[in-house]
């Protein structure tokens, strides 16, 4: 159930879901977020479809200490594996996936229907995305690779490295000779590499990265129950099971400027998320 | 207190210790083995001393319900950054960390002095070798540089693909113009690159995959303890916590050819080892 000056809820496996927070500040700025990374325990795209879903289950329930008024399940494995086992196991929970939104968007703008998606190999395996692309009826061709070392480039900072751009040029060869036309980015940490992406995609690929789109659906959500608009505008609030100088320096990245309250949570301790180690950033 | 017809305890935070059990299978063949992967959290590199240590306790807690004679520290990191807390914590326990062996075997067999360290970030962010190796007074000059992409170079199995060859070229650069006669592979994913990291670390210098020597040390702790020779030899007991079909083809690759049962357990469960889901490989 949606209801007005509740936060709304945001996790992901580490620290690309922030991403998706700041769309949604910038386009709701008086809503209050929480956020939720589980830093402890990424990544999430190489590890069992079982994993997954007790991973998200337990971010699940540590952001439900807050009650929000939606979850917003900011991660593509999460999505791909676990976004029907959430809604049954906490049927209350209005939960939005980062999934449906890609491929809604990559099915407005391709117009050849040849559609490729990269993700980590768990998102890949899933068969999530061309699921649901190849839904609608329409002639839809999906070409889907797995690129497990995208997320490591990424977090080396690699993002324009000569190493990216071929490790780029291996992984997208085959959705180059498909001539897809449209590109879903099918993790939050590949928009970092979208240069060397876009080149290795070739001329005239549509690259969907649906963070936008995400936020655009939050609002309507909240519009569609008739929350009201929030009216007490605070920072984002930013939990991760674990903290070092990487995450840190990732969330000023993403969220630099705004005043910032970090805090390192332990999912395994009894529910009182004020007791987390406490740094401020910003 | 180490005693006989116990069984050796091995842990790491995810398959690559599987190598050290190789080598203990095979220079005592009649002891018995459990080994412990935590590769629902994996890896430990990238995370905080903190989380290293807390989950460091946790394998170790897991192993010693099997009441171990003697604990294998089969991680870089955490020998690096836990050794000294888990000893601290587990007072009654015999353990041996890799970070001691490798250090030995790099000072007995360097003609310059000139050693060069790699390894995770964690392993190389905490001068746990650099202070070792500079520890027995001689003239030691140690050069250590973190491989963060290495890790999941060798899980994509580029083990000599050009780009990973290219990789190394740039994290040894600076190792090979310091003219390092000897090169420590801190962490047991390294071993399966060692052709791209000979090549790049250059002609003359000696690799040390200290892999072997823990072996052997566990063989004279034991009999430095008196333990008696194991008598009753079983497949080695191989726990994860995480399964899934890269972590089986991992385990058949290390210790292929010899029947191993291979179990996943949650470490959040009450203690009860044998509870684990059970599949058979081998």
């Amino acid at each position: 159930m949606l209801s007005g000056n509740r936060p709304i809820g945001v996790f992901d496996s580490g620290v690309g879901g922030l991403t998706v927070v700041q769309k949604i500040v910038r386009l709701l700025p008086a809503e209050r977020v929480v956020y939720f990374g589980d830093t402890a325990r990424v990544p999430y795209g190489t590890k069992s479809p079982d994993a997954v879903r007790t991973f998200a289950a337990e971010d699940t329930a540590f952001l439900l200490r807050f009650d929000p008024s939606m979850i917003v399940i900011a991660c593509h494995t999460v999505s791909s594996l676990a976004a029907g086992y959430l809604a049954r196991k906490f049927p209350t929970v209005s939960f939005l996936d980062v999934v449906t939104p890609s491929a809604e968007k990559a099915l407005s703008v391709t117009r050849t229907g040849r559609i490729g998606v990269i993700g980590t190999p768990a998102t890949i395996a899933s068969g999530a995305y061309q699921k649901i692309l190849c839904a609608d009826g329409r002639n839809i061709r999906v070409t889907a690779k797995a690129c497990p070392l995208f997320v490591p480039l990424a977090e080396e900072g690699w993002y324009d490295h000569r190493v990216a751009r071929e490790i780029a040029c291996i992984y997208l060869r085959e959705l180059r000779r498909k001539k897809i036309d449209t590109l879903i980015l099918g993790c939050t940490h590949y928009p970092l590499l979208k240069k060397v992406i876009r080149h290795a995609a070739g001329p005239g690929v549509r690259l969907v990265d649906a963070s936008e789109e995400v936020a655009a659906k939050v609002k309507d959500m909240l519009a569609a129950a008739g929350v009201p608009a929030g009216t007490r505008p605070s920072p984002p609030r930013i939990f991760f099971s674990d903290v070092h100088p990487h995450v840190q320096a990732t969330v000023v990245r993403f969220l630099g400027g705004r005043k910032t309250v970090v805090r390192r949570v332990s999912l395994e301790r009894p529910p009182a998320a004020e007791r987390g180690e406490r740094s401020c950033i910003g």
